[in-house]
């Protein structure tokens, strides 16, 4: 197993030298904003310790990322009117990895959208007003 | 939230009234092999309690899960010289869920092999051989 770089960019959000937009924190996980989403709504869970991935993270990391994946599902159901949730998960470069901080995926679904293609930069407005919409939910 | 529905197929896998290529099982959870494998090692991670899906499951069963998840995942990168694993978990139809028994899809993935598209049905000696991996890595 390759060591956890600690200039991985999700690292550098957890400690401010990068923004996201955050939606969630608690003292063990954050979730904010995919900037490249395949669906509106699309947030990342990670945990504020340090992990490679599922393969090397504790089931204490495990146990409180999923705490927050579930809490923040209901919430992107609510704020997007969803009527599903696909939940990724990736493991080194092979299994689709791109940042090597443990972190899961929650995509808000619609009957018949399919997921957009990875890859495409949304504008920061639309994720600020997504962002917002979940912040409203979970308060609500 | 739709309620569970105790005649699910993994339910009856779960009772022993359909059969499966059981690789691992505790008392909280069973893995076996996918029927419809999406890759060489596909398996799925079901609890033995009920539960819809993950947006209804306790985090009991979501932590006895990934617990098993971990526990597969390197055993299927140790049985299929895979260099990295997809975790895929579908909630509700919209979320791509077909069979209504929480699960968690592990996906042995190698560089450069995309996974194969859904719904082909893997010849039964292929599953046994490669169960038989599993079994063989888990208990190395």
């Amino acid at each position: 197993m390759t060591k956890y770089d600690p200039d991985n960019i999700f690292a550098k959000i957890l400690r401010g030298d990068l923004p996201s937009e955050r939606v969630y924190e608690d003292d063990e996980t954050v979730a904010f904003m995919d900037i490249m989403p395949r669906a509106d709504g699309h947030l990342l869970v990670i945990p504020r310790s340090k992990a490679r991935n599922m393969l090397d993270a504790t089931l204490a990391q495990l146990v409180a990322c999923m705490a927050t994946v579930q809490k923040l599902s209901h919430a992107v159901i609510a704020a997007f009117e969803a009527e599903g949730v696909t939940i990724q998960q990736f493991n080194e470069t092979a299994g689709g990895q791109e940042v090597f901080h443990l972190h899961f995926h929650i995509l808000p679904r619609h009957p018949g959208v399919n997921l957009r293609p990875p890859g495409t930069i949304e504008d920061h407005a639309v994720l600020v007003a997504n962002a917002a919409r979940i912040r409203l939910a979970l308060a609500g």
